[in-house]
């Protein structure tokens, strides 16, 4: 994005100004649109907003642009064609279609990190650069030839893949599986898309953990579908409340992550994924699986899937490389009955036309070299490592302030904060303080949780971050 | 795919049993589920019936599978677990959703293909591996090398990638705009997917070409659109008909594809495209400018899109690297007002996250590259000759049969059979004596046209694909 150059000798009001109509004349802001509000511009481009006030007073005075008190200001109509022209009313064609933005933290937090990247990142949940294997990639790429074949890759996903994953899920997963039994997906986020646009109607109820990462996801409201609550303990959701919902709701599919749970971090019992599978199969429920944190378990072998000991078929499992390697390749996977796979293939050919065929190469010949045991160790320790940090940095900074329970795998600690507190409130405080994290409500949790991903930010950073959520915190707490 | 081994000395039949045994124990057919037909499984393995039927009565006398008249063959529910306990209805989970399943003729043609590799190929709508840009693709990727970040990125695309396309849509489409007028998609098929899914809502009317891609995309009834048509004659489609639709039906959006169209080849005549602008900004009405081809032009500019004369910003326009380097790298983007890039990744990050940053950055390397410009001298120059050996082909196979208009760009060829001519047969026949096409009706025409792609054969098997293209029409007309 384009910033005032301070060297230049031109004013910067001028100066943006000068951007500011060539984006209008370029149609970023076509006649009628709404421009941003002073603040939001000053923030965006690191000026005074004094700055910005004299850049659109200059626009003003041109007639490019007018500003109505109560509206904010627009794009003039009136300069840029004769009267009877318009331009399509954008703003109310972007309100159309049954897509639900974003929850409104989660745009905060987006926006925040957009406009102050030097913000400490306790939000992500993703591995920084370190964590993944940027050098292993590297290599790999420059090994890499296509074949003279770069069409329309097959709509199940790239056939090498496809049987690398075979492999891995074998090897990793206790998983035996055919290669015609998966789809790959731009990670496990279009997998539960596919889920839920495909397998799903408008109406429909689900079962979803709580809290939940789905919570986070406006995807399962897009769909129409009404979600029913599941409590997660220590040991993860209770099988017996799986019927009472079923009973009650009819419920038609239920949504689990049971490898240390995003946000919570538990494990569902092995005793309770045995009742659960005896359960949904009396009932003939589906289960989805998501399954993207087991790999990262600190101790030596992370729990078996409930995949591996599904002998009727009951569940639908989805991986990913993104918290194992890194998010940026967009690649993840779905293993489910044929019948299944042809349906969201079909579908999903619709949407996108498959995924690039370049990451998948990538992937298969990740997996498939002697560079991803050593990698999934290395990542582990260092997980491992930066958990410690932040405990300690949090013990150390908060004492009583926070309760938590210390998560064996995953990339996230989930804290009740002790003394009421509201979560808008110290978001906004900690990001003026120069520190980011997800409020527990995004995960349909009451307010005065907190989720904080160590995994994103730096080891350095780690301690300077909760010092500066503890200032926060107090600031708050008055 | 696995198929029989014809020299391991253990019986074809037997090894199909084992392997249809192996599949549903890993659950790719759930207790419950249907199995391929005979018919359908011989195909897949290139196997005879006859072998089929003797792995069935295998299984079969096993107890693994269970045929009755009428319904086919299933896997047998009573060996895999006591009575009570079942599998999900799996087939009724897959005909739930809002999404309507690809038009069969398109289901025909990739089953057909998936199974027989050496048909000739007229119907696949994209290059052939040796027109894409695959040994430069190559040396970019040998060159390629990620910094330390390969974390989710940004929602609206790659940055370098969106500057990329900055200076490519000006110097090579003569569109102004600026990077965060740009929203980066896998390819046009996802701008066309946000679009329908996130500005229109079910019930919306809106226009398209007669015959037109947007036909072959049940995208646009999933979406729960009404689609009006729009003759296209040798100049493009009329102007008026849009204000005609516009007072009859209220539609809220038009999409064109003016540029070379998928399928007839026809380019939208200046004087329509002037007319068009000011009617639809006497309608307020949104365009949509699909324009994948104009870069295949085979004279020397190719004509410049609506977009570059939309003063008023009327115009969503997409464009891909599918038609004019590789489909198989799935980058496609979007130029539009602000608001509409913001909503329309906000609903793109619920769905898949965004695109893999690899192939977005291999795509911004190539823009930049000293490889582009001769990359598309030499593309324009081998379609032209495919055109021609098609159309010499088709003049001295098929003579006065077959009518067409002679294209200047893009992948296709538009013809009308002359006498009357059942689409579902002449298919047929062609697949079985080894050439594919795809029957005009998918693109909403009437029975008896058919689109023939010269981008995809090999320029040796034109005219053999021709001939038994012709061989196939004469069978059918008996
Ligand atoms: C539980 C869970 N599922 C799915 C995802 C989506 O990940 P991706 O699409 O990158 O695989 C996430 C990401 O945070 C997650 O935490
Ligand atoms: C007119 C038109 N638009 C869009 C597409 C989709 O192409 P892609 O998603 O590969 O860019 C095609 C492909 O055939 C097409 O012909």
């Amino acid at each position: 994005m384009w910033t005032p150059d301070r060297s230049n000798g031109q004013p910067i009001y001028q100066q943006i100004a000068d951007d500011l109509e060539r984006r209008i004349s370029y149609g970023e802001f076509p006649p009628g649109s709404l421009l941003p509000s002073e603040r939001k511009l000053a923030e965006q481009l690191g000026v005074n907003r004094s700055t910005v006030i004299l850049a659109y007073a200059e626009l003003r005075s041109l007639g490019i642009i007018e500003s109505r008190s109560g509206s904010g200001t627009r794009v003039s109509k009136y300069k840029w064609g004769a009267t009877p022209k318009h331009t399509p009313n954008w703003s109310r064609y972007a309100v159309g279609g049954s897509f639900l933005p974003n929850v409104p933290f989660l745009r905060r937090i987006r926006e925040a990190l957009g406009h102050n990247p030097s913000l400490i990142d306790f939000a992500s949940g993703e591995l920084e650069g370190d964590l993944s294997p940027v050098e292993e990639i590297n290599s790999l790429l420059s090994g890499n030839h296509f074949n003279s074949y770069l069409g329309y890759d097959n709509p199940h996903g790239y056939t090498p893949l496809r049987q690398s994953l075979v492999s891995y899920l074998h090897k990793y997963r206790q998983i035996q599986t055919t290669e015609s039994s998966i789809l790959v997906t731009s990670g496990s986020q279009q997998s539960l898309y596919l889920i839920t646009q495909c397998l799903l109607s408008p109406g429909d109820a689900v079962a979803i953990e709580d809290p939940s990462y789905c919570y986070s996801l406006p995807m399962f409201q897009s769909a129409g579908l009404r979600l029913f609550r599941l409590p997660v303990d220590s040991k993860g959701i209770k099988p017996e409340d799986i019927r009472a919902l079923y009973k009650k709701h009819r419920i038609k599919m239920v949504f689990l992550n049971p490898n240390f749970q995003n946000p919570t971090g538990a494990v569902l019992d092995p005793e309770r994924r045995a009742r659960l599978l005896d359960l949904v199969s009396e009932l003939g429920l589906p289960i989805v699986e998501d399954d993207p944190f087991s790999l990262t378990a600190y101790e030596e072998t992370p729990p078996p899937p409930i995949k591996s000991i599904d002998t009727l078929g009951s569940v639908l499992y989805i991986g990913s490389f993104s918290k194992m390697a890194a998010s940026g390749l967009r690649v993840g996977w779905l293993v489910a009955p044929h019948s299944v796979v042809e349906r969201l293939a079909d579908a999903r050919q619709q949407m996108d036309f498959g995924l690039s065929v370049v990451p998948q190469k990538l992937a298969s010949q990740f997996l498939n070299s002697d560079y991803f045991a050593p990698h999934l160790e290395r990542l582990r320790l260092r997980l491992l490592y930066k958990r410690d940090l932040l405990i300690e940095a949090i013990r150390a900074e908060l004492g009583d302030l926070v309760k938590f329970t210390v998560p064996q795998g995953g990339l996230h600690l989930w804290c009740k904060v002790k003394p009421e507190v509201n979560d808008g409130k110290l978001l906004e405080e900690a990001i003026r303080r120069g520190v980011i994290f997800v409020p527990g409500s995004v995960y349909g949790s009451d307010s005065g949780y907190v989720r904080f991903t160590y995994a994103r930010a730096g080891e350095q950073q780690i301690r300077p971050g909760i010092m500066k959520f503890a200032a926060a915190l107090r600031a708050v707490l008055g």
